[in-house]
C-alpha cells in the first residue's frame, strides 16, 4: 500500500479508484498482426504539415490576450498595487488584482495548504500579484510594466539545507518544515548492518531540473453565460477540469475543457495552473476570449520543476553480495509550498533489492522557490541517483561484478508494499542478462581497463537498474468506439496524446481487433464536453490504462458485429471469425459478408461499443523493470564526459508499436543524460534569491552533441497474462530512471572517481 | 406498412430501422416535476446574445469563399466553358467545372437517378455549371461573372399539367413521368359511390412554397489530410456524413459533420448538397478551408421547395354521415429529378376518416424546376386542402354540422397500413369536442351568419383536422449521459435542435429522471465526431425518438446513483429514492447521501448511462392528430381576407414543454396561414420558365400583419403508455397541416364562395 504521502502526492494527478466497472476482460492476443509492429502516427500528417492546432495555436473571434504581473523578489510582501495608469493605457480592456471584485479565489496545495489567486505574502519569485487583459500581448505587457507594486522584501530562503536552521527566515507560519518527517521501515535495520561484512555510507545530491515541454503552459478562456471553455495545453482535460471548477465555484458540467494537441508535459502538465483561472477571470471581466500563455521565463519560475534532493545512503552487504541493510535519509523541497519535495524519492531504495532491513527517512522543506510539479518518474530518478552507485561501489569492495550483483538481489515480490504481493512479471533478470549480452558487458568492461593503461581519454562502462513503482495503469477509464455503417470507426477516448503516440497505439488495438485498416479509424480525444472520462497522461499509465479500455470496446463491437452477421448468414454465432472487415463461418468458408454489408448495421447506422477499464490483478503487483548499460569516454586533462553508447533493456511488457516504443526509450536517455549531465536550476543564495538560469540559454537542456549517437532499445517481451488484456505495462518513465546513475557509474569505471552530485 | 414510393421518399431522410438495441423502457411518468412546464430555452443567452456559433458565422484561419455559377436558362445544354479570365482574377484560388479533374462526382435523387456535380444538360434554372474559391466572397463573386459559358437553349416545360403533353418537350430520356403512376385501393369504390345518397367531385390545387430557413443553405469545409470536417447548417449531421461520403467515396469515419446551431430547417436541409460536395472539393484543391454558403435567390431556386399538386376529389356519403368512398387522383412534380412529387399527399384521404372504399392514383412528372425536398408534413396540408374541404361541402349537402360530421368518422385505426392496426391512442374526438368547446364553435358559427346578415365585411368561422403519418419516431438513436462527481450532468445527443428547444427538452428529461436543476445539466450535439448515433430532426419525430432515449440513459444512471448509494448507506438499493439531487433511504429518512458525496463516485470520476432508443410497440400505430379552428373576416368589396382568430387543439400526446409546444403551434399555423394566402413560387410559363418571385419582396411570406393576434394552444394530453416511455407524440408537423384548409372553410362560411386553389 502507499503511504498517505505518496497518495497525498499523487492525489492530484493520479486518481487511485478502488470500484472498476465490470467489463469485458479477454486475454492477452496470443498472436497479433497489427500491434508491435513500427508504425508512423496516425496524426503525423497534422504535425508535420502544421495543420494540427495545438492550444497556444487558438485563436477566437474577438479574443484578448492576458498576462501576468508576477512578484520580482524571492520573498516579499504586497503593500498596495496602483493599476490606474495601466487601465488607461491604449487596448487595455481589463486590470485584476487580489482585490479586484470577484478575482479573490482560493488556490490548494497539498494537505489543503491554500493560498490566495494574487497572494500578498509573495512566496517565491513569480508570484502573481496582477493581471491585464489586452487587445494584444504587446499591449498586455506594457500594461503590465505599467503597474506600480510597492512591495516590502523579506529576507530569503533558497538552500533547502539551511532551511531548517534556526536563523533561517520562516516562509510559512510555522516553520519550514513542509509536513511530518516520513519515515519508512521493515525488518531491523541495526541488525542488518551488524549482519554484514562490509557496510559502506555515502551523500548524494541531484539539481532541481525544470520542466521545459516545447510547448508553454497556458490556455485560452472563452464564456458563454455560466458555462466555461478552456482550451489548454494539458496531459489532463478532466484533471483541468476538477480544479477549474473546484475554485470557480462552478459545476463540472459548465467547464468544457479541451486540449486535443499538447506540446509535451513531462508532469507539469497533469493539473491546472493559476494562469487557467486567472485566464477565466480576465474573460469573465472582458467578456471576451482571453488567451494567456507564459513566457518560457515565467514557466521556469512558476510551473514546476523536479524538487533537489539531499540523499544518504548507508548498505551493508555481505561478501556474497546479500544485501543486508539499506539505511536512506533525504533532505529535499517542493520550494515554497507544500508540493512532496521529497515525494517517492526512498522507492527505488525500499523496493528495488531484496533486502529485509530498510529505514527511510524524508524531510521536506521550504524555500523561497516556485512550487514543484511531478517530473517524468518523480522521485526516481534521484533514489536511483544514490542506490545504483551504491551497489556499484558495494560490488567493488567485495569484488562482485556490478550485474551480477543486481541478479544475486532480485525480488520477486515487492517489498515496500504491504504483505508483500508478487510481480505479475519481474523482467530485470532477463533485462539484466539480454542486456548485458546485447551490450556486450563483459568484453566491454575489459577493453575499457587494457584502453585507460596507455591514453588520457579514459575509456569506462556503466550499468543501473530500476523498477517503476506505478506501471500498471489501472481504473476508472471509459471509451467509447462507433463503428460506421461502411465499417469504418469513431473512437472517443478522454486520454491526452502528449506526444507518445497514444492515438496511434489505440487505433492499432482496434484495428487488430476489429481487423479494420488504421487509416478508417479516427479519434476524438481529450475533451470534457464531448468525450469518455480519462485520468491525465502520465505516471506511465496511458497505455496499459486505455489499451484494454479500447481493447473491450472494441470486443463488444466484434460481439455485436458477430450477432448481426449471425442473422445475415444464418449461422451460428460461435462459428464465425471476424478477419480483415469480413465475418466467415468456420464451418463453411463460402459463408461469408463484410461489415458493411450487414443489413442491420446500415439500418442502426452505428454499433456502439463501451469499453470500461477492469481491475488490476488482486493481491499482485504490476511493475516495469529496467536496466540501462553506456559506455563513457572521460578525457583525463579536460574533464570532458562523452557518452559513447547506450543500451536500455526494458521490461514493460508487451510493445504496442515497435516505434513508438523506441522513442520513449529515445526520449528518456536523453532526459536522464540531461539530469546527469547539463540540467540545473541555480538559485542566487547570496544577494537576491533568484533564479539566475532563466532561459534555454543558461539552463543547459541537452543538445544533439550531448547525445549518443548510439542508442539500442531492447524491449524484454515477457507474457503478462495478469497485467491486463493487453499485457503491456508503462514506458515512459522506467526509461529515465537508471540513465544519471549508469553515466556515473560509467565515469567511475573510467576514472575512479565517483561523482556524487549532479550534473 | 409504407408503401415503396413513401419508403423511397423517405429514406434520405428518415431511416426506418428493425432492429433497435434492447433497452430500458420504463412506464411513461405518472407525476412530473419538471416535464410539461414553461421552461424557457437552455441556449436561450446564446440565441439572444449573439454567442452562438452557427454554421454561417463560421470562420477558420486561411478561409476562402466559395460561389457557384449557375445556369441561367430554365433548359439548357453547356457547350462550353471558358474559365481562363477567371483564374487569372486577383484573389482566385481554384475555378472547378465538370471537366476538373477530380470533380467527377454523381449526384443521386430517387431510384437511383444519377446526374453530375457539373451536368451540361441543364435542366432547371440554377443548375451547378462551376464553382470558384477566392480570398474574399467579392472576388469569388465576380470571378464568376467573369466565367463564360455557351449555352444551347433548349425548350422547356414548367407547367406539370402540361408536361406529359405529347407537344412537351422532354426533360429527361423516356419521358417527363417520374415513375410509374402510384395507385392505392382499398374497398370497392365503384359499389361505395352506389351506396352513397350524396356524390360529390371537386379539384383543388396548391402552389409550389419555397423553403425559407432564416439560415441559408450552406457549409464550411476543411480538410486534414484525407479527413474532411464539414460545419453544415444542417438538421440531420448524420444524413449530411453520409451523402458526403458516399459521393467523395471517403470512409465514414473520415467525414466529420457539425451543426450545432442552425437557423431553421423545415425539411429542405435534411440532407447535403451539392454546394456541401463543391465545399468539399474547392477546398480540396485550394489546401485551405472553404464557405460556401448560398444567396437566398440559390436557395430559391435550387435547394428545395413543397411540390405543386393538382387533386381531384371525389366523395360519397350517406344522410346520416356515414362516408362510403373516396377517390383522389393526383398531379404533381417535384422539378427536373426524381424527388417525390406527389409523395403523401393522398395521406389525409387514405387513412384520416373511416371510409371502407378508398382509391388514389397519383402521377408525379418532371418539369424544367429545381428539385423539391421535403417541407414540413409533406404531401400532408396539399391532401388537407382538398379533404377537409369536401368535408365541409359534404357537411353542408347533408345539412350536417362540420364537427359532427367528423366525429361520426373517426378512426381508431390505420386503415392505410396492413392488417388495420390500432392507434395507441386517437386523440381526434377530443381534438374536435374539446376544440370546439374552447373556440365557442356553435356561438361563432351562429353569431357569424347574423352578422353577416348587415354588412359587407363578412365573418365566418371554419375548421379542418388532421393526423400526421409518421409522429411515433423510433428506433435507432443512442445518447451517452455523463454524470460528473459533482452532480453535474453532460448528454451527448447526436441529434440536431433545429430551432424547436430540443436541447431543452432533453435536458428537462434528465432533470426529471435525476431530480438534478437544469443549470447543471450541459448538452454536446449533432456532430458525427463526437456525439452519439441519431436520425435527422425531422418527421416530427425529434421528441418522440430522442426524449424516450435520453430517458433510458438518466434511468441507467440512476441505478448507478442507487447502487453506489447503497454501499455507502449500507442500505438496501431497493428501497432508496432519488430526489432532489440526494438518495434517501425509505425506511429511514436519515439515512441520505448526495450524489456529489457518494465515495465510489469520487473515485470513478464520472459515471456512465448509455440510452438506446427502445422498439415502437408492436402491431399498433403511433400518430398525433390535430384539429384547428379558425375566424375571418372577409371584405365584401375589396375581397380582403382578415384571420381574426385560430385555435389548434393538438392530440400529441405528453407536452414536454409548455412554451415550446406553443411556439411550434403559433409557427405551425402561421406557415399554414402562408400557404393558404400568402405564399406561392411562380414560373414564367411563357417566355423563359425561369422563377419571377425570387427574393423576399416578391415571394410573399406572412408577416406579422398576416397572423391573427389570438391563436390558442389546447393541448389535449392523453396518457399514451404504448407510444414511448415519456408518452409524447410528435407536434412540428401537425400543426400546420389544417391550417389552410381550416381558412379556406371560414372563407366560404363568410362568402359561400369556395376557394380551391392557394394561395
Amino acid at each position: 500500500m502507499r503511504d498517505e504521502k505518496e497518495r497525498l502526492y499523487y492525489v492530484q494527478a493520479i486518481p487511485v479508484p478502488e470500484t472498476p466497472k465490470p467489463t469485458h476482460t479477454p486475454s492477452p492476443w496470443k498472436k497479433t498482426n497489427i500491434i508491435g509492429k513500427r508504425l508512423p502516427r496516425v496524426d503525423a500528417y497534422e504535425r508535420v504539415s502544421g495543420s494540427a492546432v495545438f492550444p497556444s495555436d487558438t485563436s477566437l473571434p474577438d479574443m484578448l490576450y492576458g498576462a501576468i504581473l508576477r512578484c520580482p523578489h524571492a520573498h516579499a510582501r504586497v503593500l498596495g498595487i496602483d493599476t490606474r495608469e495601466a487601465e488607461k493605457m491604449a487596448g487595455v480592456r481589463a486590470v485584476i488584482t487580489g482585490s479586484t471584485p470577484g478575482a479573490a479565489y482560493e488556490w490548494s496545495y497539498l494537505r489543503g495548504f491554500k493560498t490566495k489567486m494574487f497572494d500578498p505574502h509573495c512566496c517565491h519569485e513569480g508570484e502573481e500579484v496582477a493581471a491585464v487583459a489586452a487587445e494584444t500581448p504587446y499591449q498586455a505587457w506594457d500594461a503590465i510594466k505599467a503597474i506600480k507594486v510597492k512591495y516590502e522584501i523579506l529576507p530569503f530562503v533558497v538552500d533547502e539545507q539551511k532551511a531548517l536552521a534556526p536563523a533561517a527566515p520562516a516562509i510559512h507560519q510555522g516553520g519550514n518544515r513542509s509536513g511530518e518527517e516520513q519515515v519508512y521501515e521493515r525488518g531491523d535495520v541495526e541488525k542488518g548492518f551488524a549482519e554484514a561484512d562490509i557496510v559502506l555510507e555515502e551523500t548524494y545530491r541531484t539539481e532541481s531540473e525544470l520542466h521545459t515541454p516545447i510547448e508553454l503552459h497556458g490556455c485560452v478562456a472563452r464564456w458563454d453565460g455560466d458555462r466555461l471553455t478552456v482550451w489548454e495545453s494539458t496531459q489532463g482535460v478532466y484533471a483541468v477540469q476538477a480544479r477549474i471548477a473546484e475554485v470557480l465555484g462552478l459545476p463540472l458540467a459548465n467547464v468544457r475543457v479541451i486540449g486535443h494537441y499538447m506540446g509535451g508535459g513531462f508532469g507539469s502538465k497533469l493539473q491546472a495552473g493559476k494562469y487557467s483561472i486567472i485566464a477565466a477571470l480576465l474573460a469573465k471581466k472582458t467578456a471576451q476570449p482571453v488567451k494567456l500563455f507564459l513566457t518560457r521565463e515565467e514557466t521556469f519560475l512558476c510551473v514546476g520543476n523536479r524538487p533537489p534532493n539531499n540523499m544518504k545512503l548507508k548498505a551493508g552487504i555481505k561478501r556474497d553480495g546479500t544485501l543486508t541493510a539499506l539505511e536512506f535519509t533525504c533532505i529535499g523541497t517542493g520550494g515554497a509550498y507544500p508540493t512532496g519535495g521529497t515525494a517517492l524519492v526512498d522507492w527505488q531504495v525500499r523496493d528495488l533489492y531484496r533486502c529485509p532491513n530498510v529505514r527511510t527517512k524524508m524531510t521536506d522543506v521550504y524555500i523561497n522557490a516556485g512550487p514543484s510539479r511531478p517530473f517524468r518518474a518523480p522521485g526516481h530518478p534521484q533514489g536511483s541517483w544514490a542506490l545504483e552507485q551504491m551497489l556499484d561501489a558495494l560490488a567493488e569492495a567485495i569484488k562482485m561484478d556490478p550485474v551480477q550483483l543486481r541478479l544475486k538481489n532480485i525480488s520477486l515480490t515487492s517489498q515496500a508494499r504491504e504483505g508483500n504481493p508478487p510481480y505479475t512479471t519481474t523482467g530485470l533478470r532477463e533485462c539484466l542478462e539480454e542486456g548485458a549480452k546485447a551490450f556486450g558487458w563483459g568484453e566491454a568492461k575489459k577493453k575499457a581497463v587494457e584502453t585507460n593503461k596507455r591514453a588520457h581519454v579514459l575509456r569506462g562502462v556503466g550499468m543501473a537498474s530500476c523498477l517503476w513503482f506505478a506501471g500498471s495503469g489501472g481504473p476508472p477509464s471509459t471509451v467509447v468506439l462507433k463503428l460506421f455503417s461502411d465499417g469504418s470507426v469513431n473512437l472517443n477516448m478522454g486520454a491526452s496524446d502528449i506526444g507518445t503516440g497514444t492515438k496511434t497505439v489505440m487505433a492499432m488495438v482496434v484495428s487488430e481487433e476489429l481487423g479494420i485498416p488504421i487509416e478508417r479509424i479516427q479519434i476524438e480525444h481529450a475533451d470534457t464536453g464531448t468525450t469518455q472520462y480519462a485520468t491525465p497522461s502520465g505516471g506511465s499509465k496511458t497505455v496499459p490504462t486505455e489499451a484494454p479500455t479500447v481493447r473491450a470496446a472494441a470486443v463488444e463491437v466484434k460481439r455485436q458485429i458477430l450477432e448481426l452477421a449471425s442473422k445475415d448468414l444464418k449461422a451460428n454465432v460461435t462459428r464465425l471469425t471476424l478477419r480483415g472487415g469480413e465475418v466467415v463461418s468456420e464451418d463453411d468458408p463460402s459463408k461469408r459478408i463484410r461489415i458493411s454489408e450487414l443489413s442491420d448495421l446500415k439500418r442502426r447506422g452505428v454499433l456502439l461499443g463501451v469499453g470500461y477499464r477492469g481491475p488490476n490483478p488482486e493481491g499482485k503487483v504490476v511493475n516495469p523493470f529496467a536496466v540501462q548499460f553506456c559506455e563513457v569516454e572521460v578525457n583525463a586533462k579536460t574533464s570532458e564526459v562523452k557518452i559513447l553508447r547506450f543500451l536500455s533493456a526494458n521490461d514493460s511488457g508487451r510493445v504496442m508499436n515497435g516505434l513508438t516504443y523506441d522513442n520513449q526509450v529515445f526520449g528518456g536517455i536523453t532526459m536522464g543524460i540531461g539530469l546527469a549531465m547539463t540540467e540545473a536550476r541555480i538559485l542566487d543564495g547570496k544577494q537576491t534569491g533568484k533564479m539566475v538560469n532563466r532561459n534555454w540559454h543558461d539552463y543547459k537542456l541537452p543538445t544533439a552533441l550531448d547525445v549518443p549517437i548510439e542508442i539500442q532499445s531492447l524491449p524484454i517481451e515477457l507474457e503478462d497474462a495478469e497485467a491486463n488484456s493487453t499485457g503491456a505495462k508503462g514506458l515512459g518513465e522506467p526509461v529515465t530512471i537508471p540513465t544519471a546513475a549508469a553515466v556515473a557509474n560509467a565515469v567511475y569505471h573510467a576514472t575512479g572517481i565517483r561523482v556524487t552530485t549532479t550534473p
